[in-house]
């Protein structure tokens, strides 16, 4: 199943479709659900991991608003994606820098996750500057 | 990037990995952003597409807590888990009924998702029975 | 600000506002806010609190979808109401029973609010049988 | 059942109660609501309504993962909150924009809505970039 070609089925969707925000669409939304868990593992982890449980439910909740709104492509609504994007991005690198203090798997892939979703969001991000 | 993947690596993951309700997170990750775009997909049709967006957009929502709630695997949540199934299943038959009655690319698609969806969180609830 | 004076005025709402549906709506909007406060802060406390943080981040994300799929009156979803209902019912039950084991004000207003919200949830899910 | 003393009983949270946070979490969390149930009112208008559900929809997602973020005193996030409170008003202004263009209840209800929301979220923004 794929959320790149759903986007491209909306009936104002056409030749025109936005490659980069829909790969950062498709990451934040893996990001989202890698970071849920992340958050949760963390939590039934030994040491002090309360950081590291805050800045994967912050970088969740940030990643889900995103690529919800990024989805859309009814009416427009360019500005408000943006400074999403821009939220996004600073919270996948807070979650980055957190994440590679912890010694364990899941740590590991949400930091790599997180890092594939910040790169993404700015590639559409500078993309979307570009077309203005 | 694989969800399923991440759950294994939690520190209480073991041998015993719940395959059927990894699946379902999986398809209920994918469904709540395939009906999350659908929704906003219909908004923009010609027609009678008022029921499509409302089905739509309590399929994304519902889609969004079952799959946050059965990646968990911290201390355990049994009886929460299977009545979020329950309410997961039900709400994707609800939205495959509805789409089934659109025409267009972005619906079929969405109904299709709900089928896998409303498929993996009925076998990961009987699952869930067999072993309690 | 009222969000059960939004729900009616809705265009298809009128003398027959769902009163009992009204409530449960608005509690199980705070109960999804003071889950998360409750999460994060027993994140911070000492002891063994990852129970507590995980059934109120289930509870959080349970209630979420509850109250936005519980608020639209568009097209009508009956059976995806009751189930998700019943699924916060649930939720709110044993994140009562958890934060009741903890002895400190954050975890007692927590199960406070899951008190009110599942039996709001319990009057509109019994108001909704009646009906049918 | 107030979510600002919820916040106040964080174990980190002492004298020094972020006040113009706080309210910027409450009334997020009512905007989210507020945007939920416009986009549904909204929907079942006669006319077209295509943008006002998109900016209702894109608004409630954006005002969620704000008040969830800025409710957080573990471990500190300052960068992220203030990015996401900066999403959180232009998604506000956005809204305000297309709502007032509506001659009906729930469209004014929720431009008011998004009004508050942004003044509370930019002065807390300020209240933070002072602090820094």
């Amino acid at each position: 199943m794929s959320i790149i070609k759903m986007i491209q089925e909306h009936p104002d969707v056409g030749a025109d479709f936005n490659e980069a925000l829909g790969e950062a669409v498709r990451h934040a939304m893996y990001c989202a659900a890698i970071c849920n868990s992340c958050a949760d593992a963390c939590s039934a982890e030994e040491g002090d991991v309360r950081a590291c449980i805050r800045l994967c439910m912050d970088c969740s909740d940030i990643c889900t608003a995103t690529y919800r709104v990024a989805t859309r492509r009814t009416a427009g609504n360019v500005a408000v994606i943006e400074a999403q994007l821009r939220a996004c991005i600073t919270a996948c690198e807070q979650c980055i820098e957190e994440c590679a203090k912890h010694d364990n798997d899941h740590c590991r892939r949400c930091a790599q996750m997180c890092r594939e979703c910040a790169h993404d969001c700015l590639k559409a991000l500078n993309g979307m500057r570009q077309a203005a």
